[in-house]
């Protein structure tokens, strides 16, 4: 039964966003891309996967919008992958999955840091509320049902938010 | 060869990361204990996931210091999972993937929604610097080699620096 749930089709914006992005390679090759990679050349001697394999990588980012394939050369014709302005988009998917490697290290161990291009600071990503700058990993920033939740997606957050409640009093 | 490569043996903290969470069955596992959920069957119930499947995911978590298990009853034993500190720090990655999905969609098109538990508000997730506040998405932003970098990511950057320099002036 498990092989037959395609996530895309589930309410949780998790879940779509794990439909496209579920898959380590793939999160590797939008890592090259922020880094100003862009040829098929590039990303299979970067990140070492199989030509096969990231081929059909690279078709399935370019079907969900996520790169745009242009050509960058005549005779013969060959091609580069740039990101779109969706694909731009996650880079606060990727900054937040390096960041947490990061955390447990310390900055003299790091191999690989954020810097301010300007300044060559080292930059330490948090996820804030965008409204106050409060940091949203604390206990009070809870999910809830939103307006177009169906059934199940309300059912579950029902006893959640009971739970959540009954915590904190 | 790319099914040899060990993506925890690479200095990349983004391969770190994604060798711990690069799954999507252990994203939705981590959501629903984030969202109070501790126990096999709920698990099961929430996630559609074959038993053996979930057993085996639920034993990775462990055995990578995420989720703790623990007796909450006797006669017969049952055990829980719970997030560790470790677990918990994985909360920012959560929700910058949710948050990406959500912002795709207009408000009353979103099923679930990150809210400030004390007063029910909609909360915008963004990644920022810890230091000043600003949003880290920004072309800005780039990583770079870190202190322990090894000559693969230092060759690594060294072009990627010049391409923004370049970009940017």
């Amino acid at each position: 039964m498990a092989s037959k749930i395609r996530l895309e089709d589930r309410e949780c914006p998790l879940s779509t966003t794990l439909g496209v992005v579920g898959e380590w390679w793939t999160v590797l090759i939008l890592h090259d891309c922020f880094d100003g990679y862009s040829r098929f050349d590039e990303f299979e001697a970067n990140i070492g996967l199989s030509s096969s394999m990231l081929t059909s990588r690279l078709k399935s980012l370019v079907e969900a919008g996520i790169l745009e394939r242009k050509p960058y050369q005549e005779r013969p014709v060959r091609y580069e992958y740039a990101l779109t302005d969706l694909g731009r988009s996650l880079r606060p998917v990727l900054v937040s999955l390096a960041a947490w490697r990061n955390a447990q290290l310390a900055p003299q161990e790091r191999s690989m840091i954020l810097v301010d291009s300007r300044t060559g600071r080292e930059v330490e990503p948090v996820v804030v509320d965008a409204a106050t700058g409060d940091r949203v990993d604390g206990t009070q920033y809870v999910y809830a049902a939103g307006p177009s939740a169906g059934d199940a997606m309300r059912k579950r957050y029902e006893g959640v938010a009971n739970t959540h409640v009954e915590a904190r009093t």
